[in-house]
């Protein structure tokens, strides 16, 4: 195998580590605790494992977690009087709503009532625009994990060509300006793209994010680009009855004989995502209480 | 000379028409004039023969124009007090402070004081922040008025390889956004690009906004390829002394026998930038009062 496999495990503890480091410094100096808070509406499984391994995570890392379970038929305006409780509460950094909300509720509204300053899943139309115009904001927590990724395989990306597969508002399109403002040369392909095949295969950088397992094949690849894969499909295991198993974007068997690096799936890009999320819960209280920005763990 | 000559002049000139048609019915069924507010600060005289452009072309589509010429030494209070007051006017519908200000003034702090919904030259971080998330917002006037004409040109930009050099919050960035709704594939090159040439060579559309007096060579050019040329650099007149010429980012003697389509310099794009600012107006008046925005004046 030719490729050097990226541990996004191993890369997401060690981003952990350096977060508990500067929680400790927080403490200590300035009596700050930064704090994350996350809402639950409805009891939907997936969701509370989510919210159960963000919870412990963020405990671990020296943080206070405030964690609020609504019931699945709690009202917009319910549901917006608590979140303008933990807008007001300075001891809340970062506040996070877990999705999918029940059918009555709408996400985009949801997420607009949340400060900005405290929206850590940068997924508010103004951090969206704080990114777009180059301007300080809270990045998503995905894109941001793949950068960091990047950052820490490629000394200087200027003037590499990045391909993204996709162009959610949650990954391809915040992903695009991130590697625009690392100088790269920027193509966002998605289910229209012509020859998608031949446009990956100039990518220095090719971060796909569609959700089709194993769509990008080795033949698809540069050899020695840098490859991340975002995309996680989960089939009937076929070796194991019963189990599951958990695919890429990309055919890993194939194109590991032809990157430079490559993120697996499961253990690359995933782990990433809370882990930048606490990322963004420090970064939140640092600029909350006007001070400098742990270096690092932002863009 | 191969290329379909795009006249800007003419297509803005209709658009202009387009326009007046809506402002009158307005009018006449609602009883509503659209307004758009113009601020000058300062006496720079490019500013001075930009503003009175606007204002002839406001009140000759039918709308209201009103003009505030605040002193070069205005404080931000000042000027901050008429954009509130602006913001508040119900007859008010557009406004936009004319760029650049005096120095001891912040460009970004005034652009975020004005009312997102009346910012119709979409330069804040809200709009920027609608239009990279997909939603309604009001869209920078210049690359707006490119997509205009490229919808006049080409009838499904699904698929197509499209290529903006030039990144900047102003158009490139928003540009690109246009063109993926679009369903193009879409690549944002810049001054880091590698091998700029070979890039531009596979666009289907090529907009080039650098402001590098005809840097895009002919054999950049795919042939049969749609050129959008947003450069604008003035240079002394090669047959006539002491007179200037106006160049695009794009040899257009060259490109126009290669491409299918082409904007010229002047008489291009440049035209449509007012007409956009007018369509926005008009756009930014309907949402106001809650009525369906005319067709084919946004995106």
């Amino acid at each position: 195998m030719a490729a050097n496999i990226i541990d996004g495990k191993a890369f997401a503890a060690k981003v952990r580590e350096q977060i508990k480091g500067h929680v400790d410094r927080l403490k200590e100096e300035h009596n700050i605790t930064p704090g994350l808070a996350v809402v639950l509406v409805g009891e939907d499984p997936a969701s509370e494992v989510y919210v159960a391994a963000k919870h412990k995570q963020t405990v671990e890392s020296g943080m206070a977690s405030f964690e609020h379970k609504l019931p699945a038929d709690t009202s917009e305006e319910d549901l917006f009087a608590l979140i303008d409780t933990l807008n007001a509460d300075p001891n809340v950094h970062g506040i996070l709503c877990q999705f999918p909300v029940p059918d009555h509720l709408d996400e985009r509204r949801v997420v607009a009532r949340i400060d900005p300053t405290k929206d850590v899943d940068g997924l508010s139309v103004v951090n969206a625009g704080l990114l777009a115009s180059g301007e300080k904001g809270l990045v998503s927590c995905t894109p941001l994990g793949c950068l960091m990724l990047l950052r820490d395989q490629i000394e200087n990306m200027s003037g590499k060509n990045a391909v993204v597969i996709g162009r959610s508002n949650l990954f391809g399109k915040p992903m695009g300006q991130l590697l625009l403002q690392q100088n790269c040369t920027v193509t966002i392909a998605h289910s229209r793209t012509q020859d998608l095949a031949d446009v990956c295969r100039r990518a220095d950088i090719l971060v796909a994010a569609v959700g089709r397992a194993e769509m990008v094949k080795g033949d698809w690849v540069k050899p020695g680009a840098t490859v991340i894969d975002v995309g996680i499909t989960r089939i009937p295991h076929p070796d194991k009855p019963g189990k599951t198993k958990l695919l890429g974007d990309v055919d890993f068997a194939e194109a590991s004989e032809v990157a430079g690096a490559i993120t697996p799936v499961p253990g690359g890009v995933g782990p990433m995502t809370i882990a930048c999320l606490l990322a963004n819960t420090v970064t939140a209280c640092c600029r909350a209480n006007n001070l400098s920005e742990p270096e690092g763990l932002t863009v």
